[in-house]
């Protein structure tokens, strides 16, 4: 039998998002709790919690997105960027604490097969989504299926070269001008203090390219330059038919990130990739990342059945 | 009944390697001719008379590598470079000529695979080979299976981004800072030009390097870091578990690109992508292509078996 519903978990850094996800990718019930900032203990307890509140008997498996990369073949959390979890046998514990079964992914891997499954996707077998947020997370759908990279750690595209001994990256991150120091959330956030002072940020610029701001205008679009890069590059390595803009800043800035980001993006590309390559919008907002985990979930029941 | 044998034909520049190969690697018999340069039917015609030459009972599929992308839906080679051969339908051609099963991949994809199954990648199930010649060519293997992209045309890892807004690429590519602009062999050619005078090359470079030359070191370093972005960027995206560096030039210059391409690499790469990459020189040289093309066709026998 199919499950007909699924639970999806998306993990952020202050909001733990769920949601019981038809297979149609309609969110059926919804549920948010802050995520604990103190202990894995208590992280762990509050993602219990989330699933408890939304579990009856129409849920068929349960699916967590987090932003870690995973060891699929543990079904392990390796180390979450600002969540206190690290080597948590995540799918072990909730599987044996709900006797149901639990797939990990990626969060942006998740927010791609949202997108891919119920969003602006739908019906493209080869898709790429770039999350622009506070980094830029990277999540590849290819030849119909999700494309998770060995032990499924997922594909890191916000940490590939776009400027060879460039500007360093964030946090633990020890390289050097990678796409998410030119083109995440926060790397606008520097050009914006840059230009018009330490109380500006992403949002700011946005709001003032808005008002018919040039400057601002000029400083995404030259961020939306770097991203074309990056998008040039993926489309020449995975060939996407669709290329998907989400995240926070990624969606507020599109419509200025996106004509340079096209433009450079078919500049660097090869044919046949070039022509078969589009950009869109995402569509699911915040939503994506639980409405994919959902479908994480699926995935291991259907996998587990067709066995 | 599994083939025994199958031919395996490498179609270059200017010459067309072809060999009979056994399921352990080894070459059983083998074959070469000039590539024509006039003219797409007398291409086809050498192809033929190539695998014509070595074709016996104990053979049971073709395969060919070339320098193409490949619609491997259609089974036709798109366009090759410096290989009078463009939207040709090799597949169904070869099918109808020699009633035998027929396997396409890319060149550089063959190589990768050559490496895998019969090179210094055996029993590595995640692998990423670098071929370093006029330009730059890739193949990835992911997950125990090579890695073909949309349409199987193939990761083109030549064409990343590693200078945004950087150096022109060759020939009918219209990228900027592509990684073949900086770590190709013609790239090593016109850094060695501009400090030996118009007579030098890539071949002469190493040639100094290896008589103690320190600017001729020097040169051939910088090309190993730009190279280390480049592998730095794919071991993040793939996660390979071992980078192989070949062609002849990324062979013949491997003692002074290796270094500064791990140390960059280890910098731009993520863990656990990081410490699960090793890099290697790759073992079969000029064999590799032909040897990966035959067993793109064992796999294409094995694929129909399996069904």
């Amino acid at each position: 039998m199919q499950a007909g519903h699924a639970i999806g978990v998306d993990l952020g850094g202050t909001k733990i998002l769920a949601g019981v996800v038809a297979r149609d990718g309609s969110i059926v019930r919804r549920h948010e709790r802050p995520t604990p900032q103190d202990s894995q203990e208590h992280v762990l307890a509050e993602l219990e919690a989330a699933v408890a509140e939304l579990l009856d008997d129409s849920v068929g498996a349960v699916g967590f997105g987090v932003p870690s990369p995973i060891d699929q073949a543990r079904g392990v959390v390796v180390r979450c960027v600002n969540v206190p979890l690290e080597d948590a046998p995540l799918r072990d514990h909730m599987r044996e604490r709900f006797e149901i079964p639990v797939g990990l992914d990626n969060d942006a891997n998740a927010a791609a097969i949202g997108e891919w499954r119920a969003g602006v996707g739908q019906g493209v077998d080869d898709l790429l989504m770039l999350t622009l947020g506070t980094g830029v997370g990277g999540g590849v759908v290819s030849g119909g299926k999700p494309f998770r990279g060995r032990n499924g750690a997922g594909a890191e595209l916000g940490h590939v070269v776009v400027v060879h001994g460039g500007r360093p990256c964030q946090g633990a991150c020890t390289g050097h001008g990678h796409l998410e120091a030119y083109a995440s959330g926060s790397a606008a956030t520097a050009a914006a203090r840059e230009t018009f002072g330490p109380s500006a940020d992403a949002h700011r610029l946005v709001r003032l390219a808005n008002e018919g701001d040039a400057k601002a205008k000029e400083l995404l679009e030259e961020v939306g330059g770097y991203l074309g890069s990056g998008i040039g590059s993926f489309v020449n390595v995975f060939g996407p038919q669709l290329v998907v803009l989400g995240g926070g800043f990624g969606v507020a800035a599109y419509d200025y990130l996106r004509g340079p980001a096209e433009e450079v993006a078919r500049r660097e590309a090869l044919e046949p990739m070039r022509s078969a390559m589009q950009l869109a919008k995402a569509e699911l907002g915040t939503a994506a990342g639980l409405i994919g985990a959902a479908f994480v979930g699926f995935e291991t029941v259907d996998a587990a059945e067709s066995t």
